[in-house]
């Protein structure tokens, strides 16, 4: 018998019907005797609507009203879900993220889990009930209520898959698993079977949104293999798991791309010691996340510095840059929003030289300009113009033959 | 400085401009120089949404499971309420039933208060922060998410000021306090100044629906002054204390109606001892809430006993009678739906002989004819037709010139 940790996305729980579907497909892994732990989010856009609701009545909220505010959402769909499944006979019990033991720190909105405390879980399934655990949620240790933030339910069903030693976690959603690329993007692409933990991070990061890289990082870090599937059309999903060093890994696993990212460049800085580290210490004095950083080869002793940060930070970025700019002694800051950054992704490149080449030789051959390059192990991204980005996408996955099986 | 609770029903905070009209009355007290701590419902028709939503997904509804859902509720309006705080300048923080210290015992959607723990609240007030608490629920001594059932939240209310010590307990609602009889019904009701826990528990026991008798009872039990007042006029309200012995009491305050009530007759019943007794040991077995008793006086040895109940435990009471009467040998079960109880209410009865006769009267003429009696020290009350209930209501207000300061 195995043990089994389910989480079922917002969207998996959007409605009565699908609640009852949900709550079948608890049955089912019951009935083919392995045990299981739930995790469920809020319903739907329940989480955006209580965020509306606090914009209309004020425009201070501190994170722990807003976490008491938003953490209301799943305890709506975990009780729904277990009187769902008490309605097809199986005994099930909702746990808050304090009943259920997760104990986190006490940033709220953004709690990190600092232990697991799982006795009460533990005693519900040698009791033969399904624990049902609200995501996204934990209790401080000043006994405050408080939310993981942006992909917390996964961190929370990774989480609790490590600390119950789950033999899975199974991450329900409304997309059919890992793809090769974006099928609105790329009409050919394909789910995969399986990609390594280091692959799904490097997905996770470069603009695949199947899975949070917290929770990613979380369960690599826990060898915990996870399992991606829809529960809309529960078709067979994706594995993410530990790479296995016997078989041999593919080239090229996927093509991701990110449109919400904006450049800044610094002309004319003084090429001397001291200034770029001046430069991104006040960027993350302003916990800006900066992504990609090139400078080019000096030249006369002046260079530029590129980089790239999300949209939604380069206010900030561009008012800091400015700022910066004349005590380096650069002579001006531009801006670029029109970006994409396009990225292969393969755990096989590690051993395969020239796959930059074929990368770039690729994008080359459709007449598609690169701007900046950054590159990991596993991974090579490149900047291109916004309105190429679908094309070079295409054309990478059609180079590396990502639709064949 | 006094301390105060301050409690604010679902309509009081409905919506975002209700919820900031509380922020300012709550920050008006504290200019004042009083300490307050608040005490909220679930917005508006919250809680009646969540249970149609259950109705939706399954037709098993644990009541664990039930409490879990339902206590969202004051989640949301609570978190809502500290951040208009928060809004205009004040600092405060909510506490869940559990956090706010209520411990209950474990019967879900029905549990009793055990005791209060109100630590955090006395550090919050200590710090001058003003806590916000969740009604309507708390903790059991399982762990688990418990609410108190209907007017749950004025419980809440009076519990944590008896708790607190708090100098009074502000109830805040839709209407403008305890009238002398529903405004709607009679067009010259006066609002009520004060009147006696007692009466008010009359009150509340016979149709007024402004506070329930439950909190009343509390109250009284624990000398927590209550002020009754509305939050959409905030005109001056009703204050409910302890009956002062050196003031001369209003022999009459107050004159209500039920008209959800239904009378059961069983006819022809052998007098003798036992009978009644096992006929109320089978309705108190079915929970059923018997409210007036008469039995006529026997004839030849075959009498009459007729009850009341509420309409929606008429089915569970017929049967039972039904089921009964022929164990007892009695003849047959009438049951008549179209009966209302007219009940007027005054502490100052008790040193006043003769209201019961002036009620009478004053009913005979207006040829209103009365069913049933029965009367306390300080309540007498008529079961009528339901079609004269308003007129016999009018003739009473106008018979003990309740009109008039």
């Amino acid at each position: 018998m195995a043990l089994a940790v389910q989480k079922f996305g917002g969207s998996s729980v959007a409605d009565a019907d699908r609640i009852r579907a949900v709550a079948d497909r608890i049955a089912r892994t019951r009935r083919a005797g392995d045990d299981v732990v739930v995790v469920v989010s809020a319903m739907g856009k329940t989480t955006d609507d209580l965020l509306r609701l606090a914009d209309d009545v004020s425009s201070v909220q501190p994170g722990r009203e807003i976490d008491m505010l938003l953490t209301s959402g799943e305890r709506i769909s975990m009780a729904l879900v277990c009187m769902a499944l008490a309605d097809i006979g199986i005994d099930a019990a909702s746990y808050t993220g304090s009943q259920a033991g997760i104990v986190t720190d006490t940033s709220h909105t953004n709690a990190k889990i600092l232990e697991i405390r799982p006795g009460r879980l533990l005693s519900a399934l040698a009791e033969g009930v399904v624990p049902v655990v609200a995501g996204f949620q934990g209790v401080s240790t000043d006994n405050d209520v408080t939310t993981l933030g942006r992909g917390g339910s996964d961190t929370t069903a990774v989480a609790l898959a490590a600390a119950l030693n789950a033999d899975r976690c199974e991450i329900y959603t409304d997309v059919p698993g890992v793809f090769s690329s974006d099928p609105r993007v790329v009409p050919n692409a394909r789910r995969l079977h399986s990609v390594s933990f280091e692959e799904m991070m490097e997905i996770a990061a470069t603009g695949g949104k199947v899975l949070a890289l917290r929770s990613v990082e979380f369960a690599r870090n826990h060898h915990v293999p996870l399992y991606v599937c829809s529960s809309f059309t529960w078709e067979p999903g994706t594995w993410v798991i530990e790479e296995d060093p016997l078989m041999e890994q593919p080239i090229v696993s996927a093509v991701t791309c990110v449109v919400s990212e904006a450049k800044v460049t610094i002309i004319g800085v003084p090429d001397r010691p001291g200034v770029a580290a001046s430069l991104f210490r006040t960027l993350a004095d302003e916990l800006v996340n900066v992504d990609m950083i090139v400078q080019n080869t000096s030249t006369e002793g002046i260079t530029d510095i590129s980089f790239t940060v999300p949209q939604n930070e380069l206010a900030v970025s561009r008012a800091a840059a400015e700022r910066l700019a004349p005590v380096i002694g650069a002579t001006s800051v531009l801006v670029d929003e029109n970006i994409a950054e396009v990225s292969i992704i393969g755990a096989g490149m590690k051993t395969h030289p020239g796959v930059t080449a074929q990368m770039f030789e690729a994008l080359y051959g459709a007449n598609i300009n690169i701007e900046m390059i950054s590159t990991s192990p596993i991974r090579v991204s490149c900047v291109v113009r916004q309105e190429q980005a679908d094309e070079a996408v295409r054309v990478l996955h059609a180079a590396f033959e990502l639709d064949r099986a």
